[in-house]
């Protein structure tokens, strides 16, 4: 990361890029001639850059991860409610950022989560400590919706928390089977609707069987 | 289907070929050129019998579906205990057989599913066919667990159903990031632990904290 750099509209551009092609292909689908040419460097400057395509990968999974967790910290602070009501409504804005054409591609870590049976070591650890990083995040919402007495506390809130991660990202590739967003509205309600309150609560509270079929 | 087909054995050992090369290199990872060297058939032969590369790709997960769902089937019928051990039991069983150099490869059906984004409708509509005859298999297990008392009967079996799947779809992801099963044995203790029994009977069963540490 220390090798001469573009300047940095430039390399944040080239990064942007590399989001779009390992969106669209997967890591090993975007080979380094697909990069060169939507990028419009040479192979020189680009191994002068970033040194080299794996290393690019990285640094394109840890651009795109801070951008959107620091875009998601903001519009949180901004919406009022519980915090359990504020991460249902985000979740939401998640799932509506899946425009109909792009809803095929889905999050770039799910994406390349599935390619890790061919990765280096080096992007599998890359992968797995940006994970990490959302799933703290989680957690600590999880333990405020638990303080708030939103969310069960029968499981410990990291728990929750990949549970939440581990659910989402199947949801994510049913989402391309079915080419519809209805997997992530259906995670979103069956969560907050009847997973993650406190038990104790929803007894007695069994839906009736004309709701199932508004539903499916 | 219909076309000239080789001897029985020898179109299943291409399927099953099939099998191994679209686990490893997913779809379009898998060039014709993959196939036809794996099997050691000319391109007229390999058009003769399948037609091109996309029916062989849904042959391969019918084929491969058919043989998975009768086994798990004949297997099931062994086993003694409650509707709901048996499932334990199998889905204990199904993460035992990722075997530490196959478990980054982990189930076709999801490898395939995170490749939608690529794929002609024909392919897209085999996948999603193939998931659905699991998710009715599913639904079918929960509908008796739920009679027999051991899942909750306050979410319809088909919801429970898609939860399980997508839960495990994603699971199995975090199992190649990871590069780990311990993803999956999470999923089968939270879920025949906390999430899926009916809930009355959970209320004041909160683990003790030592529990959680043992867990992580």
């Amino acid at each position: 990361m220390s090798r001469g750099r573009p300047p940095t509209h430039s390399r944040e551009s080239l990064l942007e890029i590399g989001n779009s092609l390992f969106q669209l292909h997967g890591y090993h689908g975007t080979s380094l001639s697909m990069i060169l040419e939507a990028c419009g460097v040479s192979r020189g400057s680009f191994y002068n850059y970033f040194g080299g395509k794996e290393a690019y990968a990285i640094e394109v999974v840890e651009h795109y991860q801070v951008l959107e967790m620091d875009s998601w910290q903001e519009e949180f602070r901004r919406l009022k409610g519980s915090h359990a009501e504020k991460m249902q409504i985000m979740m939401h804005r998640l799932v509506e950022e899946f425009s109909m054409t792009n809803e095929r591609v889905g999050c770039l870590l799910a994406n390349l989560a599935g390619e890790m049976a061919l990765a280096s070591d080096g992007f599998r650890a890359a992968i797995r400590n940006a994970v990490n990083r959302v799933l703290c995040a989680i957690t600590q919402d999880i333990i405020i919706c638990q303080q708030e007495g939103s969310v069960r506390d029968d499981i410990p809130a990291e728990e929750l928390a990949w549970f939440i991660w581990d659910y989402w990202q199947g949801a994510l590739l049913r989402m391309k089977v079915e080419n519809s967003r209805a997997p992530l509205y259906q995670v979103i309600e069956l969560l907050w609707q009847q997973l993650l309150p406190p038990q104790h609560s929803l007894t007695a509270r069994k839906r009736p069987a004309s709701q199932k079929e508004a539903r499916t």
